[in-house]
């Protein structure tokens, strides 16, 4: 099994995903600004793994405060988390991990030294709830996946796997359910423009894993679609607003207006822990917008001549009437049902 | 003005379209096999550039029949017209050219030298036509565009620019006159995955002629509308069929369903020559399919690990009714009405 983020002894040990599929390297880090550095350039990304990256950089941060003043030292903490909250506006985990370990350090009792090895097994805990819930996540969504036919054809959009959260992955989560289950006949990968997550990462782990996987650009789902080469879409969202709207890595708006085009299901798999309540709608969620370098150079070649003007959204956010059903790690449930059949998660529950 | 077919003396210069933007360079083709290599390896590309090169590739292997005789000529031309042909399956203006400069052959009475002589200006004024027709197409696209906003922002696919034509293009024939008219706001150019012709073509012949563009990866086009920042979308066309069902760069169909989700038009831009008559529907068009190498390999970078299978096809299927209208060199034809309103073009009419 692949877990992206590790906790080692005394440090957090990473896959460094901005070197994979080439090779599979880790980075260790043992600093809260590093911790963020790693948020910022992708070495660790997808919206579950920057929760529990955070959380570490939170305890991390806890541990560099030289004070055992418990006011001083809650103070210093809150800036450590306003420095990692800066990293990426997009996916909520971050936020609600940051959150979390800010609230466990303002309601754990003791001296500074006590609160600060709360604070580690608080992470250690995000990271094996994560873990757990992907496990539910995939079984919800097989459940959700259409009966027929027997074998399913499943695309995706970016990496919602292992590499995006503690292990075994959100909507790679649903496809190695089915994978396991004998109900996977292939999974189709968008590569994922512009920084390949599709090719390069969701690729490497089914190949790890021994799921069967045809790459495709992303501009020829339509067209699978069309050809009758897929039964259903899955993806991951890195912050899902309280009516449903869905925000996830770019193309995946076009996927879903594809899929509804064709009748398609279109399933959105994530802990509940990316469900913003605080925002109406994805018209509130900000979308991160990132350097052009991500469209003009691609490894060693640059693609667009010199003096074109770029445009690089990082997400974008899909409707909600566009999307079947959001499966979380209580269930399949359609977006219209979000606000009444949510339990309450963590942080709000701890 | 950029011409990527020209007539020199007595051998035909291309640009080398596979190193650009890189640099401006020209082959010089000689020989028929030369031309059909040049064809197949996208040295020369687009639709009525096919054609036209392919003309001329007609008229150097008459060059190359090495007898007096009228029957052995003729049919040692047609096996040089079946080599042109299988360089690439869906664009049919390649068929429309071989079989133009077949009847000629067929047609022309006098000596072999007297009909190599009318192949050779014939296949010039093919290359001629053609830009006369993609200066009618730029024309009538023009008085098609929505009224408001008075200056728009149009988003194109791949590259159906000079580069895709004899020159001027016709879906950036549109363009152009747009903004020679001052009626251009910016254009957004999809970056066109796997070749990039978007990113590397379309937005070096902007940049080369002034007019405003903008590169987004294919996906983000969707998020594009969604956020109000498109007003029309204009393509080429590889094969139109009867009924308007147009093939053309994979992709299209994708943004011709996103387009009809936000209501706004969508153009298809083509000389008569892409339309086939003899095909009901689009169904019946065949689609290319290319190499892996072309998703796997960007430049000197593989994005994909090794193990992963791939789809390839590089065109795909836009239903008619999804297409606002057909700008040809006579007008704007709602895809309904094509075979009513137009009038026969040659080969046909010649």
């Amino acid at each position: 099994m692949l877990y992206p983020v590790v906790w080692r002894d005394d440090r957090v040990a990473l896959i460094d995903q901005t070197r994979l599929p080439r090779e599979l390297t880790q980075v260790e880090i043992r600093r809260s600004d590093d911790m963020a550095m790693a948020i910022k350039t992708m070495i660790v990304r997808g919206a579950p793994a920057i929760g529990i990256a955070a959380a570490y950089g939170m305890y991390l941060g806890a541990r560099e405060i030289d004070t055992r003043d418990r006011t001083a030292f809650l103070e210093r903490l809150e800036a450590i988390g306003q420095m990692l909250r800066e990293t990426r506006p997009t996916a909520v985990n971050l936020f609600w991990a940051i959150e979390r370990m800010l609230k466990v350090a303002r309601t754990t009792p003791g001296t500074v030294e006590q609160v600060r090895q709360t604070l580690l097994e608080t992470a250690q805990r995000i990271n094996a709830e994560d873990l757990e819930t992907c496990r539910a996540i995939g079984k919800h969504g097989l459940e959700a996946l259409p009966q027929q036919p027997e074998k399913v054809r499943l695309l995706t959009h970016c990496n919602a796997g292992a590499l995006a959260t503690a292990g075994y992955g959100t909507a790679l989560g649903v496809v190695r359910s089915a994978y396991l289950a004998g109900r996977l006949e292939r999974l189709y990968a968008d590569e994922t423009r512009p920084r390949l997550q599709g090719a390069k990462l969701t690729t490497w782990e089914c190949l790890y894993d021994g799921i069967p996987v045809t790459v495709i650009t992303d501009s020829m789902a339509a067209h699978c679609m069309q050809q009758g080469m897929i039964d259903a879409v899955v993806v991951g969202a890195d912050r899902i607003a309280a009516n449903g709207d869905t925000a996830n890595k770019i193309g995946t708006y076009s996927l879903a207006l594809v899929a509804k085009a064709h009748n398609l299901p279109f399933f959105v798999a994530a802990p509940k822990s990316t469900i913003d309540l605080s925002l109406n709608d994805g018209s509130q969620i900000p979308i991160e917008e990132r350097d052009a370098e991500e469209i003009y150079q691609i490894g060693e070649t640059r693609v667009v001549p010199k003096g074109a003007e770029f445009y690089n959204p990082a997400f974008d956010v899909t409707p909600a009437n566009l999307i079947t059903a959001i499966i979380t790690e209580q269930g399949a449930i359609a977006p219209a049902d979000l606000q009444r059949q949510l339990t309450p998660s963590s942080p709000k529950s701890s």
